[in-house]
């Protein structure tokens, strides 16, 4: 067990308190950062539909997956045997019936087959399909949009959570390191994120590194134009820059961090780029404080580097810690206009600022915990363009 | 682009011909592989909304997806600049407006929204919220699930896939090399780990590796019960078996293969149960040949052990070739009793021999191609439970 059964106790705890605020009788968890969260689950299983159910008046939740994943659950939950249930693997991409249909005969059998049901109706794994197959075999039922309902209850970590993070962060610091060190001209990209990759997962010789909810994006020359293109076995050009958008993780927990490398003399535009952001940057980590809003962060930015006419239209972070692929973002808070969520200590971000311009970009971030005194940045890398002339 | 415009062309082909079939005039592609399939796209951007939308009547697919990604699609596909759209980062995980909301502004201001619509109804990324937003924008649509429906063309490959799943099976058999040689008393499963993906990624010499849809599962010990535990910091024990489930990834296309080692003396019982296990790998792979049905491989396998008094309750194998996480199953063809589909030549499967017992297990499995002769493997290294004492 990652946490404390105590901890486990409140994290549900907290859960079904929101449920009682909406009403909620029985709440499916799909995504399975929330599964983690709520019960400890781990395993790559997601591929394949899985939930816990948390009813208001159960003590534990409900382990629903594949039979051959039930072990799993055993091994990594705290559930009792009798609340862990795997259905036949027929159920199993299936094209005559669906592992949903099992979930909702299991609802009725229970007696909860005319309650209100919370759903996370925009999870990933919570497929259009699936909520039909609820909807058609519990036609009694009245169900309740509780998407980011566990997302919202993980905002604020515990301590043993942000020991986590700061283990995820020794982890980042090495792996960047790394990758700082491999971007070279003549060396294929392949062959870097590779060495990256292996830092990530080997870890410290105190604990491993797991895999992260993203794979390192590395793009080098003009696809440093776009943020999310991932490594080719084609070499690092002098001339050229390259971004390291890279994480630690241990246990689940992330530490995502982003730096800029440039091979050979950099063109004006970007030092100059990289050094409005740097100053941005300071801007905006001076605004977090406990009770300013998200939207007061990014404005800090915002009028910073607005007096050398850079903008940036897209958010500049977001809300991290524990999770599973394809995001390490928690999909609740975003550092932009109009998110006008309060900050509160132990709350933790990672604030991207990602510039992608016609053909040449540029990308520096950093990890931090909302403090009593203001932003801590996790992880210790010096954050100015990297040139290696 | 990794494939000529003459196989994108009959790849589209082969779509509309089925949308035709089934009276859709308009097919939203949302899952990573149908997209990387009709148009090139690659990127790690699927964990926001992003489509690819196929039209009856037009030449081209048009791509959806986050602005930022959109220079992406550029880099990747072969869409000509006006059929790459991006829509604005605000609908980027927002409370109050979704990306679906902006793709169905577009379906409308192109005439389509009064038209039969396809859509991926229990692919991981077109969410229950993606469905609703559709159907509350698009009163006067007809929507029709056509799950699967590009996953089913992608069925059978091409000589250019293939070469590129041959390409993965080298990069195979070196990781899985590297993973018998690392598992070995003493050493953190998180370093064996790290060992073979830098395999993974690193390639070989000639064409670098890519990430898998799925990350390298080695369970170990107890964990040999369950399939899909990731690796821990601890080590491997004297007296423990450890199954390696591994991938070589080239291109986006897998070659997946499960190993077993044993470092000690093995038990009676794992001995035996591998020695059956490999029998009935044979008896199952002597039975592949175009035209045997699906359900024909499985019953191979079941007859054979049967007089060993083994048997296993989930399917044998299914349908593998070009993915994204989580998965690199493709969803069709599954060897498993009820699977009536007719083998055809370069149909490729995964066959997965998982044994899951109480506090023990093994797997041996083998990517194979269905040649006019039978079936070909295509990563060679031998089957046998390896026994390091």
């Amino acid at each position: 067990m990652q946490f404390s059964q105590a901890e486990y106790d409140a994290r549900l705890h907290a859960t079904k308190t929101r449920m009682h605020e909406r009403g909620i009788d029985l709440l499916l968890v799909t995504d399975p950062a929330n599964m983690n969260y709520l019960t400890g689950y781990d395993g790559w299983s997601f591929y394949v539909p899985q939930l816990v159910l948390v009813h208001l008046e159960a003590a534990q939740p409900i382990w629903i997956g594949r039979k051959m994943d039930a072990r799993a659950a055993e091994v990594t939950t705290y559930l009792t045997r009798e609340n862990i249930i795997g259905y036949p693997d027929d159920y199993v991409q299936s094209l005559i019936k669906h592992p949903f249909d099992y979930v909702a005969d299991r609802i009725i059998a229970w007696g909860w087959g005319e309650q209100v049901i919370g759903l996370e109706m925009d999870s990933y794994y919570f497929t259009a399909t699936s909520y039909f197959s609820l909807h058609h075999q519990l036609p009694n039922a009245r169900f309740q949009d509780a998407a980011l309902l566990v997302n919202w209850v993980r905002a604020v970590k515990s301590e043993a959570e942000i020991d986590l993070m700061r283990r995820a962060a020794r982890i980042l610091e090495k792996c960047m390191t790394t990758g700082i060190e491999r971007v070279q001209e003549g060396v294929r990209q392949c062959d870097a994120a590779a060495d990256i990759i292996h830092a990530q997962i080997s870890g410290t010789p105190e604990y491993g590194g797991d895999y992260t909810s993203i794979v390192p994006m590395l793009p080098s020359g003009e696809g440093t134009s776009t943020p999310h293109l991932t490594w080719s076995d084609q070499p690092f050009n002098r001339g050229e820059a390259t971004i390291l958008e890279l994480a630690g993780c241990h246990q689940r927990y992330h530490c995502p961090q982003a730096r800029t490398v440039f091979l050979g003399q950099p063109p004006q535009k970007l030092s100059d780029a990289a050094s409005w952001v740097l100053e941005g940057m300071d801007a905006a980590l001076d605004a977090v404080k406990p009770g300013a809003l998200c939207e007061d962060v990014e404005y800090a930015w915002r009028e910073c580097v607005a007096k050398y006419g850079l903008t940036k239209d897209s958010r500049i972070g977001y809300s991290t810690g524990c999770n599973y692929p394809p995001d390490w973002g928690e999909h609740t808070m975003s550092l932009r206009p109009g998110d006008r969520t309060e900050l509160q200590e132990n709350m933790c971000f990672h604030m991207i600022l990602g510039i992608w311009m016609d053909d040449w970009g540029l990308e520096i971030s950093e990890t931090f915990r909302v403090t009593d005194k203001g932003a801590e940045c996790l992880a210790d890398v010096p954050r100015p363009l990297v040139v290696k002339d």
